[in-house]
Parts: C-alpha cells; sequence; structure tokens
C-alpha cells in the first residue's frame, strides 16, 4: 500500500468514525439545540445515497463505510426530530 | 452519464452542501452546547486529509467537495472552541 492510499484510508476512518463522538453526546445529553435539522435531514440522505452508490457500483469501501456514517446520522436526526 | 454516476453526484451534493446550514446556525446563534468537540475537530482534521488526497491523487471531484466541507467544518469547530 503506498502513502496516498495510506493517507486516504486515514481520511475514511476520521471522517467516519467522527459521528460516533456526536451521536453518544446526542444520545447522553438530549440536547440538539445548537444542532441543524437541515444539515441531518441533508447528511442522512446523502449518506443513503452513497450507501445505494456504493452497493450499485459494487464499491465496498464506500458501502461499508456510509453504511456506518449512514446508522450514527439517522440516530442524531431522529433524536433532533423527537427533541427539538 | 448514466444512472448510477447521478446517485453518486447527488448523494456527494447532499453530503458536502448538508454543512452549509449548520456553519449558518453556528454563527448565527453561536450556541455551540449540543455540538460535540471531538467530532469536529475528527471531521475537520479528515476533510483536510481527503483534500490532501485528492491533491496527490489529482482527484477533482474529491478535492472541490473536501475543499468545501473542510470550509464549513473548520468554521463550526472554530466556533464550538471560542463559545464552549
Amino acid at each position: 500500500m503506498n502513502s496516498i492510499t495510506l493517507l486516504g484510508m486515514l481520511a475514511a476512518f476520521c471522517t467516519t468514525i467522527s459521528f460516533l463522538p456526536q451521536a453518544l453526546k446526542t444520545i447522553q445529553t438530549k440536547n440538539t439545540s445548537g444542532i441543524s435539522l437541515y444539515m441531518y435531514a441533508l447528511f442522512t440522505f446523502g449518506t443513503l445515497f452513497w450507501l445505494l452508490y456504493g452497493l450499485l457500483s459494487h464499491n465496498l469501501p464506500v458501502t461499508v463505510a456510509n453504511s456506518v456514517t449512514f446508522l450514527f446520522a439517522a440516530i442524531i436526526l431522529s433524536y433532533k426530530l423527537k427533541y427539538k
């Protein structure tokens, strides 16, 4: 594996896992006042489209990364809708 | 352009532009209480790594999309650090 591929994997890891601390914080505090509903609506649909794109184009990294991010984003969106 | 490529472009548009309403909300309200510092630290560095990856691998869509997202993420992170 060359250094550019490694940089791409590090990038994918950071952006994918970053939604975990947000999901945990939102679940624990139920504080969604500073969170944008429009952001999470767009982002949740966006990751769902990436997931479908990954499946249809047989791209495993895109499918796996976006399955994880879609799950976290959907949790945050559902809390935002419940605890406005 | 086939329908799978179109789905990928729709996905990229949604996930890239989604951080704009969050950045605007954070700038206007300065309310960052529900926002996770760890999320935006990881996400900002993640998009920076994606940006470098895009530049080094001569991938224009990755470079452009992550330049935009990095800008929004860095603004939100700076507000989170300033208005804890």
